[in-house]
């Protein structure tokens, strides 16, 4: 029986400021990526966000980010080694309290923005960051990049780890992904993307940009809450999956 | 056999800017009160501060402040009720996370500065807070004025509650501290302030600003860590003490 | 000729966080309270702002906030008087450079949120606002409540000042807002309001909340950009004001 | 006769954390480069630094930072062009507001920490920088690595500009900089840091770590105001070079 996770960001309003569409979305996923304070969400607007997912039966990771919040974790930035390890422990443990609160226990990390590309960059963030995640809480996942170097170190540490991919974007021969400035990067038409989703799901593959296939492990499809229709594109492809006869549940569970 | 504790705030420092004298104090004392990050501390001096007090068996807790970086957490703000509880869990939690990777628990939670008077004056503040540790881990000690406000709700919530006294302010006969805007706030020799930590810990009492001797509960003395020799000042007071025959030690230890 | 300025807070956006429907509005004001990076904004918002009112034409003031993002200005905070003076000083030069690289100039300071209600109660906060708009720039008008301690306190030192008046809010016989918590406080009706707005107007008068007729300085009405429909809302208040056969034009032009 | 301007970074402290030794510094140099607020520096710290510039008579420039206090701008980030050249204006214009305050104008801007750096490898960070002055106020100097592109583009844009040469650190013999990583990077010993900005004051000289002599443009000496001693390091430069019938004063004056 096949089966996958759907992840995606949430909580990343900031104060009085609203962003996503959280409350639309939530329903047709399986893991929640929220924010923790430093790129975007606030000690309330987590509350709020944990509590949602545990209504909703969605699997809480933190989405730790960079300390930008005026650039919202976008920026890449030159923090060095321990700076990194530092603020990805701190960003666990206020969500992890906020989840205690709610009764609800973490059950992963994923990287934010310009932090999820540096980590594939910088090997040394990469274990940076796995080693965060394990000095809190071995028993958390690792979400990174399909193939990538942070699932590569979350591994050697003895973590588990989540391959991640997208159906919303188009891949290269190699695995990377087509950067978001160049012509098609970005799938915009929900039926294509939920067929990615599907193929992704059923047969761990993609049609990469020259037309050859990909081969790759996808453990979690990430849906961005941040296109337009991001609700009717999550619940297009759910449903579409479920069609399938693709389990929709978040990994591990 | 009388016993104390001697508390002082920690990690008060932020980025590049230094405050305080840990290093020097932290020898004299027996529980840290370490900066979560939004009134004082970052990420990093989190981890130095907690690693210092666990180098030196010194017990570390949370100093939960306003979000207020600029102002210290020393100006009074109009917070509510479900935001005061919510930036208390996330603080608490992103220490405990720091202090897992230290191999360390956090042992209680002090509000700092202007949070610390305000839970005093507003009884839904001082309930928000004690909620929130309860909620977060229901083992921390509550830590507050003597016979104040803060104290008696941790109470109420089942948590166990550290009452504390000062050493070197004069008291009211009402228990109240001598505000620090007016005359003799501020016992300003070594001594003098020896004396009456000795007094606290061997009598539970105080002479008042009136003559009169005032009875309250000593679990633990503030050491003021930003007043001028504070290190000299904590081992005056820590080796009177001893000589008195008072154990110094964490609460519950 | 019955003339009157439309004024509204502008540029509350922060980041990539969308705030206010500006665009909407500003076709149908006279003045826009521009954030300066303190409670709300950031440089390039400023700018974008100030582009948006040249080419409206409409006049741009600096509203001044607390230093409390998270709050958005509307936590009161026990700013000393200090501070509160160079906290405005800052942030109507941040707005005016930005204003000069657009070929505008500032013509008002209005306070924001907590600290707009701060002065009313606080003279010495008010006498510190009106030394920073005087000393920064004595040709500024400073906005305040009709009939207010912000205006009395600019007219001393010689400012001209601009009487704010609101048609969506009630008033009390002594001239005081209805506050917010209580019913009826806000005029929910499009229509209600811009009868109250035309009467302000022309009338210099509002009913107030007993029945009685309340005579008050109306130089400007605010327009409250954030509620529902508020462009429709600033649109109705629009029309029936030239209706009416008011001007429709920022104080002093 | 010979002229050189000795300057150096003022106003580094926030809230209640100092940093530098502004007062002993002060009377040594005749340009300082305050902190805006982003990287360093707030309203208060600003006035008070800008107060003290008056009465020394020492010319005043706005040091523009990235927007990251907790890495006190030296963290390069990915900002955009418009963000640059936006972040440049605020915290000039809220600089030039506070001065204004205290009857004083700015005569210079010069960018801090990560920005100094990313001008020289980025041409459109340094058009911006340069945009952003000459917007604001065309008659501010532009201060920038001697024969760099910070002033390069400066020039091109009409603007006068102050080439900066360093006197306590180690050149090549292409003009930059040896890195601060490498051994011998700082020049520790003050006779030695002296007797360099002796021979770049009088000959537009230094000799390069090959032992080759170097020719550069020299108008202004950087005094590193966080190095050990920085009083007496400034001071002892300040005495080498009037004893060398240096004139110091700042360009343009």
């Amino acid at each position: 029986m096949k089966r996958i996770d759907l992840n995606c960001d949430m909580g990343e309003s900031f104060g009085p400021w609203r962003m996503g569409a959280d409350a639309d979305v939530m329903p047709w996923i399986t893991s929640a990526n929220v924010a923790c304070g430093f790129h975007a969400g606030d000690p309330s607007i987590m509350r709020e966000t944990v509590a949602a997912a545990v209504a909703a039966g969605v699997a809480i990771g933190a989405h730790v980010g960079l300390p930008d919040l005026a650039g919202f974790g976008r920026r890449a930035m030159a923090l060095d080694v321990q700076q990194a390890y530092d603020i990805t422990v701190a960003q666990i443990g206020a969500l992890a309290a906020v989840a205690r609160t709610q009764g609800a226990q973490l059950t992963h990390m994923k990287p934010h923005g310009a932090l999820y590309h540096m980590v594939e960059r910088d090997a040394e963030l990469a274990d940076a960051l796995a080693r965060a995640v394990r000095d809190v809480d071995a028993g958390m996942r690792l979400v990174g990049r399909s193939g990538g170097q942070l699932v590569a170190h979350g591994r050697q540490l003895g973590l588990t780890v989540t391959h991640e991919v997208f159906a919303d974007r188009r891949y290269r021969p190699d695995g990377q992904l087509v950067p978001r400035g160049e012509p098609h990067a970005v799938i915009e038409d929900a039926q294509a993307a939920a067929s990615q989703a599907v193929r992704l799901a059923c047969d761990a593959a993609v049609e990469a940009d020259d037309g050859s296939v990909l081969t790759l492990r996808a453990d979690s499809i990430c849906v961005h809450g941040d296109r337009t229709h991001a609700a009717a594109f999550a619940r297009g492809m759910h449903e579409r999956l479920r069609e399938a006869g693709v389990v929709l549940r978040q990994p591990g569970a």
